[in-house]
């Protein structure tokens, strides 16, 4: 990936992700503090807290003012426009993929960058891709949609591309190509348990010792 | 403000957050551990979320010990006198206002010295206020009071004091004097917020569509 | 203690932490993403949070693939035997009593190597061996079990076992004797408080005030 497309796409990713908290919010009947807090909070949340484990500190997103100032446009954007952007689930669904596909890979890189082991690296990927969307559960008191039955696989996804990142670089494979299969893979992965309705089995019951 | 100024305030302000915290726990029937972390919590949440952001470890909460043996003390008289506390709600209001003033500005300081830019400053000095409050309601399973529509104005009046010295500060005009005007003018705007129950909006409703 | 001795009971206390966590999400419903997400939370999350405040990152937790591993076998182990693991509660909660122990010593050590004060490292020793426990029950949902009224004591015995250790310390007794009888004090405390229904006060009622 040239690190052109890399920035625009994270712009992308971040700009959805924080759509969805911003939505999130208007769901809930949260008011304009509430909003920007969701939107700011999804949007960044999984990249800060890589960046507090790894050490990096002040995390990627107080270093640059476009990773501040693109959440809070989304904020005002679901602000007036949320019917309309509700409209748009299903484009907003295959975006949020994008930032995920995205998120999961330079999540991993960084964390390789920055010397930790494949399987610390694999875990702060999905971290950086999944976090913000937990921790927007949280504060909004919902049961976060990754720890539930019924939500198509998210994390999943995620966790693939962030190991074909990491075995790709113990090979020392980790070319940008390489990267951008990774993203597209996780992306396109996200996007197909979208569709058919994919998730995760819950707990494995015994047909024997439950009669 | 002269320093001493600053920490008498500071210590007040610390005290009055721990006592928010305890007596939530008191209200929400919760242990004399639920009080004692509630009370930490909420007094040192916002803070050492900041320290961790911009990178000063230990936060500046692990420094002094009196910064944990205040809110410890909050904590049992909360215990003890919560009846008494709790007909007090209005003179603890106006104490915590103070302490959300003065936090917005020392955070909002603290963050440009650390060389972080203005916007991102903003919004840590809003983190330092109401940060603590944030994490006591997601720690007591209260919908965080700052994202609700019916309280009043909380993160704003922290907003507008952060940027008055975030402004200041790049105009070189960030004096002891400006900072305190600053604290005081977030705590007024906080107060008369109360009194007049002001709020934020919640997000904007077409009526032509909805109809 | 012997370095071996503490590594071998470092892993059973995250094999049962972990275990703890996956439980709660078989309990819940979630899905095999959440049984992981939760163990790896409960497991690691107290030692996370002292890392991170005392600035020793990236966290131990980070530092040696055994600390991810042995959570995800426990997540694996849960989500097949889960009936099996109930039925274990008691023996699972003897030897979450032995993680407690454990951590509440190890985390207040640590903290006292980083030149943290004694009732800092009190502090962070009980959130060693809490932290990740409040984690978990904040993600599910839960309201966190050391808060409320009427389960037994588990944060006392963790601040008891810190406070013996800070105390040496300062004395400069810190021998791995002193260390090892603390952290079998706190044990022993736990389990006798769970035996007999040792549970903390909650706020104190002036009985002629409520009258």
């Amino acid at each position: 990936m040239s690190g052109a497309m890399v920035t625009v796409l994270e712009f992308v990713g971040i700009y959805v992700f924080a759509t969805s908290g911003a939505l999130l919010a208007v769901h809930k009947g949260f008011d304009a503090v509430g909003i920007v807090i969701l939107a700011l909070l999804t949007a960044l949340g999984g990249g800060i807290l890589r960046d507090l484990i790894i050490g990096d500190t002040p995390p990627a997103a107080f270093t640059n003012v476009a990773y501040l100032v693109i959440p809070l446009v989304a904020a005002v954007v679901t602000f007036f426009a949320h019917p309309l952007v509700r409209r748009l689930t299903f484009t907003v669904l295959v975006f949020d993929a994008a930032g995920l596909g995205l998120f999961c890979v330079t999540g991993t890189l960084k964390a390789l960058d920055f010397h930790l082991g494949p399987v610390q690296a694999v875990l702060l990927g999905i971290t950086t891709a999944v976090g913000g969307g937990v921790l927007r559960d949280i504060t909004a008191r919902e049961t976060p949609a990754l720890l539930v039955v019924d939500t198509e696989l998210y994390a999943i996804p995620a966790a693939v591309g962030a190991v074909m990142v990491a075995v790709a670089h113990e090979a020392d494979l980790a070319t940008p190509v390489v990267a951008a299969g990774a993203a597209t893979f996780a992306f396109l992965f996200r996007v197909v348990a979208m569709v058919r309705h994919w998730t995760a089995p819950s707990a494995w019951e015994p047909r024997r010792r439950q009669d």
